[in-house]
């Protein structure tokens, strides 16, 4: 039975809404790529050589030890009260005073994506997004039917007129502004402070929410910090949380471990307690244990577990920013991202990186990401992501060096 | 700000989809009753006493110990292939054959039933259910706007063509069949193997998916073993799975632990395949390390562990139906479960449970769940849940002993 056939079968037998769903093409090539002698700039996800596998070790024991039966037994759907309270002051630290009582914890950032979708979209309302935006942003609003349109914060957004008559034109209205604004994934790049208010103006004119998808936000290297736009969004509003429409939504994953499945949404309590009811129905809580696991790691050692892996990807970044301009052609350009794991490389245009990949994998064995998944509207042929999260000194040289000799080749 | 004004805030102002939750009036009550007076049957979690705290503390020690750098990783949607292949020797046990591509680990049954909605329900699509049926399907299938018509799969279904009629009627088509086939929440009741033949026969003419939770069908004290949905759906297809039409959903909660949250799902691959879309772009995966850990448990004590909980929650059973025999009034009847945590209590026509409820916690101290929360009709007001696995023999006693005498009072 071919895949055709197969899919409507029970899309058509049992009328399943295919529509909420997306097959990741870009995540099915890369499970083909995990063959040893490639050199992969695909993947993006955290070196497991900087996990703190120890305190983690310990934080179980001591958890199952002392407090198994609270460990191992149902709890709240909003999340476990010693976490939540030290995510105040981890939000407090970056200029956002809250109570636990605005932070909901979440089985990792996708998690706070699917609920906010849920909570916000019909079919064919409107999220605004970045192009390119994070695929799984992508993904977990095409579940509710999204229509897409387009922010630009940087290089100028269009008129709230414009957004408000193509979302109605598309049969909905615009719902949330969703981006990444610090070493976004894509791209690697942090949006100004002066981006992030005309944003929050723009939204203010939309009077529609703005999603904050912090996940990289505690990996800057180099230049300046940028205030979150949920901490500008509540200095505009007298310090108080109730009044912001921003919603942030942090993760564990980049900095601590992304396999406990660990993120939070803070916002105002009204959202917050919208979400939990959402929660409830959707999986109860996030597993118990973990969270409790995580508050004492987090609690013991975050601020020199975040300095370690800063550390290592900081090298990382600086030794292929170095190839890159070692080995590209002039027709080549890149992001110089301050944080996060991802450089974003453009080719010359009618280049086609997902032929480039397929080209790549063929003759120089080095793998990266297509950028058009990333484009909810199909453009970005000619771009790709890289990710020095998980390669070694001589893996970035040799790999960048290749990659150019067979993007020199087009030339 | 009052409740009714902050709702109409977000609601109005961001258009949410507050059609998409439902705040659980019980659960908020229940957590109003964390009093240390006061004996409670509302609960239906497991025993934290009977958790293999133990073997957990040994299976995370273990596995940090030995394979750190995955259990922290991310890993894929579908889960951890060792468990998956446990389960299908588990599946295989109780009759049904299958491959691990048969098989995807949810966060939790709770998540089955959620991803089933988002797969199956368009808007005012009908869901059939037990009345009564378990809250938290209702709440995960109200997320997508479900309608609701009734099976009663014991005393007799309605005619194919009059479910199609009033699926119509409200606006869709009839999606699946939801049921705990035994020892349901709330009833405590099993469903006979005709009854499951006819439903499964009921199902062929509407042409729809058999959903079967099977939260509690390990949990069998006493009476004969039927067998699941999914077994006789099996066997008349010639064993072949992919031509089934019913969708399993188990879970370790009430066996080995809720606080992993772990559940799976048993059904044709083309099925699973699409959940595994659905869980990607939801919340990409159940954390890691807990699948990695229950692998181990359940590789080593799950046998032991679940008739050591048979056991316990026997003996409470056994307690609780001898209380009811000694204390309640000839007006009052109940359910004689052969398993699970539940038995069910039905009072004299035109009692209202949740009133007593109010008196029982006034004046009595005793905690039940009001039965009218479970009838997605808003019926069954003179019913309640009373809940065994936490009490002791003398809470048992003293609690039945004391509403009996409150159920009295109003004869």
């Amino acid at each position: 039975m071919s895949e055709a056939q197969d899919e409507s079968n029970w899309d058509n037998r049992y009328a399943t809404r295919s529509s909420r769903m997306q097959a990741s093409e870009i995540r099915e090539l890369l499970k083909l790529l995990d063959q040893p002698d490639i050199i992969s700039f695909a993947g993006g996800i955290p070196d497991p050589h900087l996990f703190a596998a120890e305190d983690m070790r310990n934080a179980y024991s001591d958890v199952l030890s002392k407090n198994a039966n609270a460990a191992l037994q149902y709890s709240t759907s909003e999340g476990y009260e010693p976490l939540r309270h030290w995510l105040t002051d981890y939000m407090s630290k970056i200029g956002v005073k809250c109570t636990p009582d605005n932070i909901m914890i979440v089985s990792g950032s996708q998690q706070a994506l699917d609920y906010c979708g849920k909570l916000f979209l019909s079919p064919n309302d409107t999220a605004l997004v970045t192009r390119p935006a994070y695929l799984g942003a992508l993904q977990a609003f095409n579940a509710y039917e999204a229509h897409y349109d387009f922010i630009s914060p940087e290089s100028g957004n269009r008129t709230p007129q414009s957004y408000k008559d193509e979302a109605a034109k598309a049969g909905g209205r615009p719902k949330f502004a969703y981006l990444t604004p610090d070493f976004a994934n894509p791209t690697g790049d942090t949006i100004s402070r002066e981006a992030r208010m005309k944003l929050l103006a723009l939204a203010d004119e939309l009077d529609i929410v703005v999603l904050e998808d912090s996940a990289y936000q505690g990996l800057r290297y180099s230049g300046e910090h940028v205030p979150p736009i949920i901490s500008l969004d509540l200095e505009r509003n007298g310090g108080d949380i109730e009044k912001i429409r921003t919603l942030y939504s942090g993760s564990f994953s980049k900095t601590v471990t992304p396999g406990l499945r660990l993120g939070w949404i803070c916002g105002p309590k009204e959202v917050i307690r919208k979400l939990v009811l959402i929660k409830q129905a959707a999986d109860l809580h996030t597993p118990t244990i973990n969270q409790m696991v995580m508050y004492q790691v987090v609690s013991n050692i975050f601020d020199k577990q975040v300095d370690k892996i800063r550390k290592a990807y900081h090298h990382r970044r600086d030794q292929m920013l170095a190839a890159l301009e070692k080995y590209m052609p002039a027709s080549a350009s890149w992001t110089k991202p301050e944080g996060g794991m991802f450089i974003w490389l453009t080719v010359k245009e009618g280049l086609d990186s997902k032929e480039l990949l397929a080209k790549s994998l063929e003759t120089e064995r080095v793998a990266f990401v297509p950028g058009k998944a990333f484009f909810a509207d199909g453009s970005g042929a000619n771009t790709m992501r890289l990710s020095y999260s998980l390669a070694s000194d001589e893996e970035i040289d040799q790999g960048i060096m290749r990659l150019a000799r067979l993007i020199k080749s087009y030339e």
